[in-house]
């Protein structure tokens, strides 16, 4: 059994029809967001509401409902039997179904909304041994801070990674280290934790803001700077962040090692962090 | 009556159900098409398919049938009664549908091929008045040779021009005029006709290459070098080329008018070109 979501009804996901005319097919015009369960509890609901918000703002898209994406989450983790299974929920928002032209539909038709879930095993042992990854120039739009499904930039360079053995994508726009094909990087430089600020040229995600949080709740230095391609050499640790990885260790980038080529301390302090965090969470939802 | 092309049949537009897993929805990862019938024939269809063949290679997607697009396009004039009726014809064709992950589908999958066909009016009298434009900064990716469906950017620079009152948008990138958000442009200075010569910075377009071609042919001196943005206070003409407005003339940009703010005769020697060749062809079928 898979119920997935489609404009206002729970069915079957084999008896989701997306109209070849949707603009999310034919123009990649919408959004999403990917959320995780932890059987109990999302992350950051509230987060992900906030993002949701801000995507449909600045690509202008209606959906007057969005707050709605709590209940329709829920809604999907009971109805597939995940209360108790690690999952995501993807929803995907896109201006809706119209004739071909490619100004926005006028008069406006109502989006397409479409969500679904599944239960997943938490890469916890991958990703503690450190992955590998590539780094390359930027490649994708000045826009990176919109969550957009126009992702076939990060599509092939994403592959590119896995094809080099690696396990993401690091891009570097203007000498700069931004973030990665689905997540965001830090490095650990003299002791010191950084990462790209919030603009333009890199999405916010969930789990970054986690980790900044963590850090300066732990007192662990750290300054939203971005780290320029020649202080690469300095990094002693480098981690993502995503919602399925949470914080990962980078061991290597275009196979050199990072540092000592082994899951740093302080990334794996600030992971520790995060994952006691939600064991925190758990034992509150069950006073 | 609409018959639209799904994988191998044709069907009502209607019946053509692309599924929610599709990566064509999912990540834009896909390219398309689109071909001008002139009531008799198609618009240069080797060029065409010439194009769509590296489009393919260039996002690495397997489809050993390209070349029946040819036979597709027929098809969909043939079944939609459109032999008589100036029409344009839409292919795309997706990596196919898989489970949720960024990299490429392993094994791999069919790719999803969808067509249709539709009548429509040719603009010739809205052209021909000239068109107004608006110029920004480049926001898309680092490969916009490849003509994939990953357009939310140019979607949102499309409408920035509509709702300027003008009707396209001309992007420039690092101080260099490159084309717009679904055309073309040429300039032309001191009695040169100039454009973005090939690069991934431009759509090497099916209607550029016949204005080069004829602008080469009838004596008219053009060059493949790009204007910058401090060159364009010099420009007597401008105009655009793609496959529904053919050769259009710009009469203005951000409001600023381009020369004398009237279709340029250069400009409109080069479209009377293309309609005689046109019309050339058809005086040639039916011999």
């Amino acid at each position: 059994m898979n119920i997935a979501y489609f404009n206002g009804s729970y069915l079957n996901k084999e008896e989701v029809h997306i109209s070849p005319d949707d603009r999310g097919f034919l123009f990649a015009d919408g959004i999403y967001e990917v959320v995780r369960w932890y059987e109990g509890f999302f992350y950051d609901m509230d987060g992900h509401i906030k993002r949701l918000l801000r995507s449909l703002k600045e690509v202008r898209i209606d959906w007057p409902e969005a707050e709605s994406f709590r209940q329709i989450a829920a809604g999907l983790i009971q109805k597939n039997g995940l209360s108790a299974t690690p999952s995501l929920v993807y929803l995907q928002v896109t201006r809706g179904v119209a004739k071909r032209i490619h100004s926005f539909p006028s008069p406006a038709v109502p989006p397409t909304v479409y969500a679904f879930a599944w239960g997943f095993r938490p890469p916890d042992e991958f990703v503690e041994k450190g992955i590998g990854t590539i780094m390359k120039n930027e490649t994708r739009w000045s826009r990176c801070d919109i969550k957009s499904v126009s992702l076939l930039p990060n599509i092939l360079s994403f592959q590119e990674s896995i094809e080099a053995g690696a396990s993401e994508c690091i891009f570097v726009r203007d000498g700069l280290v931004s973030e990665c094909a689905h997540s965001n990087v830090f490095f650990v430089i003299n002791g010191v934790i950084r990462t790209h600020p919030e603009s333009h040229a890199i999405l916010s995600g969930i789990s970054r803001a986690s980790a900044i949080r963590l850090a300066h709740q732990n007192g662990l230095p750290l300054v939203e700077e971005a780290v320029s391609e020649n202080e690469l050499g300095l990094a002693d640790e480098a981690f993502i962040t995503n919602t399925s990885f949470e914080i990962a260790p980078v061991v290597s980038i275009n196979g050199k090692p990072v540092g000592n080529g082994k899951p740093g301390n302080i990334t794996m302090r600030l992971r520790k962090h995060f994952k006691d965090e939600i064991r925190m969470i758990h034992a509150k939802n069950q006073e």
